[in-house]
């Protein structure tokens, strides 16, 4: 069983321009101790007032998991984390050359010295200690052993080796492991990213005999980051038939509630947890997959609490054309459906998103469908500004009837927003349940696009709206998808649309 | 000398939500040749009508770099590619068992019948061709071995193994090239993420013998993508020292300019190119920077073009607070230092990205220094809708002296801050070099957080708005900046503050 210690919550924090108050620390640590984690590096006492706090919050919890602090080779370091009462410290010693001469400007028997006197003073305290080599990967091997033999010696209970710069390889990584497993203590790594090989070089440890792995949700950490908590644990179990105690369902939720409270945005085409991961566009991969899904799928999307995405746009296939029109009820002949994927295409190739509500718009004009748009925009005028409440008046033509509804909001997208979903009942129930403004960069005058999905009973659609306003962008895309969810055919059961 | 093949326009461009107009797609094959990439894949002639004038472009284009188009074993796919009169082919068949049977449909002996067919058909008709055995990972050895044989009877160019579903590790890649290098034409090797392992499963098959590599910046590409140009091109450097033509300063440039066309973001974490990659936080961290790079750099940030970052939190540490107000031109005592110091920790502890405009705030607080704040808001209106130009009105105090302006734009926001802009003389120079919205998840009312940095003559500075509305936090941002750009210690040379 190799044993999974987190850091998201100490490495990960280092991130540049992230910062958890305490209490999201501990959110964090909670649903990290609900997937299993075994050891959760909970943050640096000594860094500041914040995580001194979040750390004794944590450790009031009485986490499953094991709480530790990071610190330094200092007593003080060691006597901060005491007072906040977690079970263990993190005791990190430089021991390259490059960090003892320019960072820590000690000898290396000041440093053999200062280990002894802090490790004993921490076990004389009952701390759990766990020793790190900081820079480890660029230290000779030989003083390695013995800085961990002198550790050992005072009482350490684990011991690990840190690629401070990410540059080891996987051959490097498993060599090293190789020459320090057998010293009497579990050994584990803490690898960083540089140069995009973390998992590799820990999962090349896992299978030279390390006993733990540092890793960070996300991958998050100083610089490119730590090894990823979820791209390790599902290394460890599908490619080197490990076991670990991790809840592997938990990983995606854990990654979108650290996303969140991180603020650090997860890229799409991320391992394991990016919206892509699972995501299938080419028509070729699309087609595979609906008949047979491990032929473009490593893993099962559920294993890590996902659900697989088909989406359309050039790259399209006939068959993922077909799949979401049927999802839409549409149900176009061959020749329409011909028609209609060649549109998609085409759409596709002007560099746009495709859509449920583009797909129906394009379905209905190849099909000849009576493009019902129930909701039709009439006028908008937002205001906003510094002692403004923003407010919005929206007038809609629904069902041929003109209403008009204002809303204020605590922006003038909201106001808009809130002014629509005003409206009457008939289409009160339906839900915005994801608004998603890609980020914008290059200037003011940007193009903002604006993705929503909304949700009427168990249908839900996707409707994209793009402008350089970012309330028309979002009118746009709630509107459209609201009537996508509210065209007859779409409500009506299967059976009854055969026809169309 | 290892050969970079680039598939950031086939591949890559097959990234879920992803779609490049044949102009864009010339642009990046443009940028890709100007940085040395030996082969672009360009596209899949066959797919969309836009991918077929993509590729048109670029074979008029006369790159140095060898285009080519990918397509799948039937003539059909070749004519297609030969009508746009690029160099070459990317002859994708699959050889797994799975793949056989579940999308192909085709037996091991009509495989191989049909291989010889195109490839006869491809090299008759003067194309250089490459032939990948899609899931090759998967596919038994002896058979691929077969494979490969009929392809080079046929008159391949150069061979590839793809590992469609990104399944293989390091080692097993070693050894797979290990049996497959020597069958007489160069062989390449083309690496999906899914395990976050594309870039040591490449590097890994490089150092066994593998003469090129299929790469995509940023790492983009189906799902979890395929191995990133960045990773693997530094990697081969770097770790295995072997050669590569690529000009690597160009890397940060290409890695922003595929982002900004792709819409898809990279993460800050993200090896090489990332934001974070070359930016310090950490105050350990920053202070050993300050005195030796390397102690945590293993690279210099130069040769991918890109420039160290310090930016100050609530890990920060004295020498990097003390670092960036120099840059602002502001000299506290030790015992004012600390105080800031501290103050910034604080700030940091609140979850807060501390930016220059903080700083400076902070340390006018402590040093008692004259808050000058030369512009003030006093009064903001905007106004926008379906039909109506995004109008803005400004008011301003501009050194105790009162302005209204107004402004229009094609948004809000816009509107907003080109009424900003229009201010009078004294600050008619200041450039907003750089806007930045996070993406907003969540719903409409979310906080959003923008990120300027603005700049006059030589001076950049760093300021952030946070607010529910988009406009308020945009201009509070802007006018943030511009207030740290125009206090008088800023402007003036370094010796004239020595008493401040």
């Amino acid at each position: 069983m190799i044993k999974i210690f987190d850091t998201t919550l100490r490495d990960g924090e280092q991130t540049p321009g992230v910062s958890l108050t305490p209490d999201k620390k501990l959110r964090i640590a909670k649903m990290l101790d609900e997937a299993n984690v075994d050891i959760i590096e909970g943050g640096f006492a000594s860094v500041s007032e914040g995580d001194f706090q979040a750390l004794k919050l944590m450790a009031k919890e009485n986490l499953n998991a094991e709480v530790c602090s990071m610190t330094r080779a200092n007593i003080q370091d060691i006597d901060t984390a005491i007072k906040t009462e977690v079970s263990g410290i993190h005791l990190v010693v430089p021991t390259s050359k490059i960090h003892l001469e320019y960072k820590l400007r000690k000898s290396m028997d000041e440093v053999l010295n200062l280990t002894q006197k802090c490790v004993e003073y921490a076990k004389k305290h009952g701390l759990i200690v766990e020793l790190s080599a900081e820079d480890g990967s660029r230290t000779e091997v030989n003083f390695l052993k013995k800085f961990f033999k002198v550790g050992i010696q005072s009482g350490v209970d684990r011991i690990c080796i840190c690629d401070t710069v990410g540059v080891l390889t996987p051959e490097k990584s498993y060599q090293l492991i190789l020459k320090l497993k057998n010293l009497g203590k579990p050994l584990g790594v803490h690898y960083h990213n540089d140069f995009g090989l973390a998992t590799a070089n820990t999962l090349a440890a896992v299978k030279a005999g390390a006993n733990h792995v540092h890793v960070t949700v996300n991958g998050l950490g100083e610089r490119a980051g730590n090894a990823a908590l979820e791209e390790v644990v599902m290394g460890i179990i599908h490619l080197l038939n490990f076991k670990v105690k991790i809840k592997t369902e938990k990983l995606y939720e854990l990654s979108r509630m650290v996303s969140r409270l991180t603020g650090v945005p997860v890229q799409p085409n991320k391992a394991i947890v990016g919206e892509n991961a699972f995501t299938h566009e080419s028509g070729i991969h699309t087609k595979a997959i609906l008949s047979y899904p491990l032929t473009y799928e490593p893993l099962t999307p559920e294993i890590v609490g996902v659900r697989r995405r088909l989406t359309v746009g050039k790259h399209a296939g006939l068959s993922s054309v077909k799949a979401l029109l049927e999802k839409l009820n549409i149900h176009p002949t061959e020749e329409q459906l011909n028609e209609i994927f060649r549109r998609v295409k085409s759409l596709g190739d002007k560099g746009k998103i495709v859509t449920d509500s583009d797909l129906q718009a394009i379905a209905e004009a190849v099909m000849g469908l009576p493009q019902i748009r129930p909701i039709k925009l009439k006028g908008l005028t937002v205001t906003t500004g510094d002692r403004i409440t923003p407010t919005a008046s929206v007038r809609l033509e629904v069902n041929g009837q003109e209403f008009v509804e204002a809303g204020v909001g605590v922006g003038p997208v909201d106001a808009a927003i809130n002014a629509i979903k005003k409206l009457g009942e008939s289409i009160a129930d339906i839900v915005l349940e994801e608004y998603h403004v890609k980020a914008i960069t290059g200037g003011t005058d940007a193009v903002v696009e604006v993705l929503v999905r909304l949700k009427k009973g168990d249908k839900s659609v996707t409707a994209s709206g793009a402008h350089e306003d970012i309330v028309m962008a979002s009118v746009e895309a709630v509107l459209s998808g609201m009537n996508t969810l509210l065209t007859s055919y779409f409500k009506q059961p299967k059976k009854n649309n055969k026809n169309s």
